[in-house]
Order: C-alpha cells, then structure tokens, then sequence
C-alpha cells in the first residue's frame, strides 16, 4: 500500500494558532506532535511501500521539517505551487505512483483529522485493499453517532452485502438536524471522512473520465528514467497548474463515478473543521472548561470554553462556551457554537493586508 | 491650600492590568499619563503650598518615581506600612501639616478618580476653602446625573441656604435602583465623592472626639526641629501602625461629626471604580467597542466591549459587553457587567499563592 497525506490546509479555521505558514496540519492541537505527524505515526505501522505527503509551496519547508523523524519507508514532499482543492492533489499523486506502479494501492488521507482508536483504523484500511484491488474507488463512511450537521453524508446501498463495502446510492451535503435525525435513524447513511482506497491506475481512468482536462495535464507530465527522481518534476507540476481548475475529488469523481464503494467503519474519527470541535477531543475541568496545552485557568462561574494561553493565566469570569485563543500576536474571543465565523477575520485581515497575521 | 493626595489603592478591581505594585493610580487607564500624574496635573494650577502624597511601603518607591517631574510645589511621599484604609492615612497627613500650620487648609483627593472639567473641579475646591477656614469639614458631593447604584449619597438639608455648602442630614449606602431614582428625583441627594477640604486641627479636632484612639497614636509622633524633615519620622509611624486599626474616614468621621458640610459640584465625575466604569470615559468606535490603549481591534458582529490588547492585535466574533484585558502574564475575560467580580479571581490568586500574578 501507498500512503498519499493531503497536508494542503490553508489555517484559516483555527486562527489565530493556525496560520498560512502554519496550518492545522502542522499544530501541535492536541499537545506533542502535530496533526502532520500523528496522521504518519497512525500510518507507519502498515509498512506502506511509500509516503507521498502534498503540500503547497508555501507550506513545503515547514512540512518536510515536520517529517525528518521518518525512518524506514521512503517519504516524498510533493510542493503545489498553489492550492487547487483536493482532486488534482490526488491526481498529482496518483500520476506519480502509476508512474512505477500502475496497480499499486493508495490510501488517501488527510493531514488534519483525528482518530480515536488508531487499531481499528488500520484495520478498515486493510479491510479495503480487496475492493480497491478489485478496481473500486473506496471511500470510507464513519458509522454515525450523533445527528451531526456539520459532515456530508454518503448514503449506501446495503440491501445484498453484509458488512459492506457497499454500493453508494448518493452523496449528500450537510444537512440541516431534522435530515441528520433521518440519516442517523435510517442506517444507511455514513459520514464522508474524505479518506479513500483505490488502485493508482483505477482513480486516473476515473480522472480521464469525468475530469478530462485535469487529465490530460497529468497526462503530460513526462517522468525522469531515475525512480522516484521527483525534484526533475517540479518545473513541470509548475507549469500544468497553472492550467488546472480548483476542485474537490468529491465533486470531481466521487459523486459521478460509478465505481465508488463506501466501506463502514467506526474508529472515533473527526475532521476537527473549527475550534467548536476541540472541546469533545481534549480534557475539561470539572466545569467542562478545556485549557489547551497546559493552560493555566481560573474560572469563575464559567463553563464551557475552550481557552489556549499560549503561556499566559487566563482568568474567566461569568461567560460561557467562549473559544478564547492567544497567541504571540493575537487573541480571538469568539463563541464556539460562532466558530465557523473566524474565517470573518481572516478575511478581514487579508482586506486589510495584514500579512503577518495571516 | 495643601493637597493630601490618597494613593494607596490595593489594585484589585482593575486586576490584571492593575497589580499590587502597580495599582490603578499608577497605571495609564486613559493613555499617556497615569491616574497619580493626572491628579497631581489637575491641582498644580491652584499652587499649593505643598501637596502629600499618602501610599504603602509596597508602592512607595514606584509612586515617588511617578511624581519626579514636579515642580515648584514641594511634594512628600509618605508611605504608610500597611494599608489602614482612609482616617489612619488622612489623621497622619494632617498631624504633619498642623505641626508646621495648624489652621492650614487641606484638600483630601483620590488618587485614582476622573474629572472631565478640570477648571470646575479647581473651582469647587477654591469655592470650599472659606467654609473650611470656618472650621468645617467640606465634603464635595457630586450632583447627581443618573440613578447610579454604585455610589454612597449625600442628603443635603437645602432648607435655608442657596447654592450650597449645605449641612448634611446623613451618609446612605449604594442604593438599588429604586432607591437611587428617589434620590435622583429629590434633589437633595449627592453622590459621595471621597474629595475633602478642612483645616487640619479641626480634622484632628473631629478626631480626637471621634475616633479617640487613633488621635492618641497621632499625637504621639514626635517631630524633629526641621520643618518638613518626615523621614525622621518612618519608625515612629511605622511603630504606631501596628495600634492603629483599619477604618474609614466617612464612617469614623464623616457619619459622626456635627461639622460636616456638603459642597456641591459636577464636573464630570468617575471614582473608576471597575472596568465596567471604563467604556463611559473613553472614546468608542461604531460598534460601541473601546480599544483601549490603541489596541488594534477586529469586531465581526461584536458591540459594547473593552478591549485592552496590549500590543496584540485582538479579534472578537459573535461577543457583546465583555472586557477582555491582556497583559503580559494573564488575559482576563469578563462582562463589563460582572466586573465586580474580577476579585474573586485575585483572591483565587491569592489563596494558590500566585504571588507573581497579584
């Protein structure tokens, strides 16, 4: 099995800790090592053939810095010069691998998710490499525990197979709690975790299919006689970006191919999508207050929150399931159920040219 | 006239900004400078004859650094040991003045309040020194602009006199609000400003009647032959201090004497008694937000805070009437409207030990 990380997150959503040189995939959230090198911790013991890590340039250096601890599975950085969604990242990947190993297996996943239970997580991927071997896209659905209306949804069709993977019948966008409660009734809806299996040669016929122009650019792509040799590529990655659309490998393949198989799986899985997700991953006080990376807290009469010190005490009084994040040069307070708004100031901020805080 | 200036204020109300050594008075609430130096700004134009300035012994060396740039007017730091609250520190200053001029003419003034008209407060405290040269004890009392319940009252009895001084029928507590519209709409009530003017032997007078112990202490300080050499004097206050019991001036004196004349006045006045005091005196921005100390401020949706950021710039989402103070070791979060609270967290401080943070 090949292991490609999308590790391309722009650090916007967890500003201000988050940051364009230093994206959630590259933090430290959860104390110790980063998302970045949790994702390849999780993965090592697999004895993947191969890492490919994709980045963009921008984040190039800090990631491969990220990696130097890798011992014993070769690890290539893939720098885009700009970010152009999910699919050509993929593609990029997949093009590169055929390359030496058309049939070889890849599992994609991204940089910046969280995983409860890492065991059982390896198992889904092993438990999917038949399927992928057998030319299916395979895309794994998280069992649903909660009506979550922040996570698409696959629906799958499980009326002759057992434990799966199973056909899908559609992929849905998130959906407001009243279709969660439905989806989470039914059975037969999974969350989509953008993780996915499938043979390097099946996901480019895939490509070649319903997103011919990107195609045709990986296409192009002329490889060096030396394996593996990918710093020859990087001139030439340069020039077909600048001819590749922004897509997702959602909208791109996954919901026109006809090949997708989602296969079940239940291993304690979060996309982490804004700070309102840390609260359920990380410890709180008796007050379900959550002080980050040993943040020294009192709190008076305040529940709820989520508060990184950055080293500083921080003292709350009277408020309640505020996100409230320092750091060096800047201090967010925000509710957490308001979350998704950060992206509000990081717009700001590039309106207004503030680069260093960006 | 001389000026007793009390600045002996124990910096937990406006905690974290405020600290033991460096307490409201000595701190630059409004930009540039601190609460001492605008103090001492606001009463140089009357030319006193000379001014002391009443603190501790912990905030003595950075009070007198505070006070290098006067001029002209003979200025004395005395450091009490401990804090004793009011009459102890207002008996002491007037035992040292009556030694060298018993019928002088002291005005007793907060360190750490606001005055918007500073021409009128001058003229409130010139208006008083004659009914003070005729041995009362003249109290300012503000007249009152709003049904605020976080100051004590005045009642005046305005039977016979025009504008004032008038005698006073009693001291009231901070009201509740019904209470406090009463007052409002009476008339005859006035808030309780702390800002004194009497002659210092009929102080003593008042206390030698009143507060008979703490008079036996004064009258027990020996004073050298050099006029105004008070260093002599450091060990014997520094012995009575340990007989002297804590009270203040209102309810030892001020409840009691049969002297008591109110003066009153308005010139835009604040004790800034917590954060909360803040947003009224300083300027805002369209959302009603304060940035104090040009903190540089994002606001998405978020109206009616303080921001103190400390060079850092700060951003608020979805948040409305809190004050949010950074410094250099602690952030403290709060609403405006739960700022009596802020010393709950110093007295949590106080109790884990956490000298480095009081």
């Amino acid at each position: 099995m090949y292991v490609v990380i999308l590790a391309g997150g722009s650090g916007t959503r967890f500003w201000p800790l988050s940051r364009k040189r230093t994206p959630k995939q590259l933090m430290s959230v959860f104390g110790g090592r980063s998302m970045l090198q949790r994702t390849i911790d999780r993965v090592l013991p697999l004895q993947p053939k191969r890492i490919l890590v994709v980045t963009n340039a921008e984040q190039a250096s800090a990631t491969a810095a990220q990696l130097a601890f890798v011992t014993g599975v070769p690890l290539d950085v893939i720098a885009e010069p700009v970010g152009r969604n999910t699919a050509p990242a993929i593609g990029l990947a997949a093009a590169v691998i055929a390359r030496h190993d058309p049939q070889g297996v890849m599992a994609v996943l991204p940089a910046d998710h969280f995983i409860a239970d890492e065991e059982s997580f390896r198992g889904a991927l092993r438990a999917g490499v038949e399927t992928a071997n057998n030319g299916y896209l395979v895309t794994l659905g998280m069992t649903p525990t909660r009506p979550e209306t922040g996570y698409g949804y696959i629906e799958a069709d499980r009326s002759y197979r057992g434990a799966g993977p199973y056909p899908v019948r559609r992929f849905v966008e998130k959906p407001n709690l009243e279709k969660a409660l439905e989806y989470l009734e039914s059975g037969n809806f999974y969350w989509n975790s953008g993780m996915f299996l499938w043979r390097a040669d099946t996901i480019l016929e895939e490509i070649s299919i319903h997103m011919p122009a990107l195609f045709r650019e990986l296409d192009s792509l002329e490889f060096g006689a030396e394996i593996w040799e990918l710093r020859d590529l990087k001139p030439q990655i340069e020039a077909i970006y600048g001819q590749i659309a922004s897509e997702s490998i959602d909208y791109g393949i996954m919901e026109k191919s006809e090949k997708v198989e989602v296969l079940p799986a239940e291993f304690g899985w979060s996309d982490v999508g804004s700070w309102s997700a840390l609260p359920d991953l990380l410890d709180s006080d008796g007050n379900n207050n959550v002080a980050m990376n040993d943040t020294r807290l009192i709190a008076v009469d305040a529940t709820d929150c989520l508060v990184n010190g950055n080293g500083k005490m921080v003292a709350l009084v009277g408020v309640n399931g505020l996100a409230v994040v320092n750091t060096d040069d800047a201090l967010l307070v925000c509710p957490l159920d308001r979350a998704q708004e950060v992206k509000k100031v990081v717009e700001e901020l590039e309106r207004q040219g503030a680069k260093e805080l960006l």
